[in-house]
């Protein structure tokens, strides 16, 4: 926890009473003490400080200042097949310490029907998430977050509209032709979309459905990553392209 | 489990007979037969298939044909400061399963002292996250690994030795002026060696001694990323970086 993420609706009059994980952190890890001040953030809002009024076990009472604008998000979306459980939740704290902007979790052939049904989609549980990524990586602004059960309707009525967002479309696939490169950047900023499948791939009916829509399919290699791996992976290559494009 | 490994010593006559994990996986996920094949790969050897000849409760008995070399390791060596050890375990697995070469463990400022006691640093739990990796990557060779524990002795007693190898050094560090680009590798193959830090970062000191061994210090950028992602984000970078320097 590099920054103490505080929901606007928690604070009252410029102060915020914190519970649980939040106060435990403050106490144990911070070592926070009465007059002390700790580096706050509000959720969607500014970065800045909390002073540290009062302390009692289990809460710490903070006023709060703000003034630093979060870091810019990357203008990149993700497209993911729906990861098991144990994977979802880590993948999207990953996708959310990266900067990501806007996550579609999609249905695919190879995704187990099951996952759909976990508790964790709730979005609540998907906000604490988004949220434990962002408090890693200092950042204050939710990734905008979506689900869809039925891939044949997320590609014909969702992606069109998304497509129009994304000039830049990419699709991660075994044996997919185009090579990364700077080149497939008109500018280092041009907003990006980026899918990828779950760990036995894309069916071939699904991989043709993204190529209709204008999306190159790109290969990581001969390696099958995990989708913990190959989500930070393929993030950050497209991340290392921006900065070669610029 | 993409690949089912095999340590040769398990092999006698041209069979082994699996037990625990492998043979779960064998009768439960791929639904095996008896007659039946699947894919196995000797631990540190080739590529091949592993013909079905009986299935008891808890055990499978395989006669082993090999073929086809394992994929080409990246000549990349990985410094990492030692993580926690429920980071260990995740990371060990996603650098093996990225196709790195040697991985040193090694101590730094910021790391708890209490990591290096942990019961997992034994050679066999080290082994056994390595096996994890490869196993989903299809891939069969253990990457190198070896634990120091003192910074200093490894600076001084083995990095010269270890730069010897490694014509290109970098090293991840806040502000670190050093931009990541093709034009850092003389060659697509050039031997690489990174060093990542705890979650706090290297010390000014330790930053030093890398600087001196003739390191190059880049930066993530101003997002502090936890080492599950920052250790698959800065690999599939340099990884990146080869296929575009060639």
């Amino acid at each position: 926890m590099n920054l103490i993420l505080i929901d606007p609706r928690e604070i009252k009059d410029g102060s915020a009473s914190l519970t649980g994980r939040r106060a435990k952190h403050i106490r144990k890890t911070l070592r926070g003490k009465e007059g002390g001040t700790i580096r706050v953030g509000i959720v969607n809002g500014l970065i800045g400080s909390g002073l540290i009024r009062r302390i009692e076990p289990g809460m710490v009472n903070l006023d709060i200042k703000t003034a630093k604008p979060p870091p810019a998000k990357t203008p990149t979306g993700l497209i993911l097949a729906l990861p098991r459980p144990i994977m979802l939740k880590r993948v999207l704290a990953q996708t959310a310490s990266l900067g990501i902007e806007r996550i579609f979790l999609i249905n695919a052939g190879r995704v187990e029907k099951s996952f759909f049904k976990a508790s964790l989609l709730s979005e609540e549980k998907l906000r604490e998430y988004l949220l434990l990524g962002l408090e890693q990586a200092v950042d204050t602004v939710l990734p905008k977050i979506s689900i869809h059960r039925r891939f044949r309707p997320f590609i014909e009525d969702n992606l069109a509209e998304i497509s129009r967002d994304y000039p830049v479309r990419l699709a991660a696939h075994p044996g997919g032709a185009i090579k990364l490169s700077p080149a497939l950047l008109p500018e280092p900023a041009s907003p990006t979309l980026v899918a990828i499948g779950p760990e036995g791939g894309w069916l071939d009916f699904e991989i043709d459905r993204f190529t209709e829509r204008g999306f190159g399919c790109f290969s990581l290699g001969p390696r099958i990553l995990r989708v913990d791996t190959a989500v930070p992976a393929i993030l950050a290559q497209l991340q290392l392209l921006r900065t070669l494009a610029g």
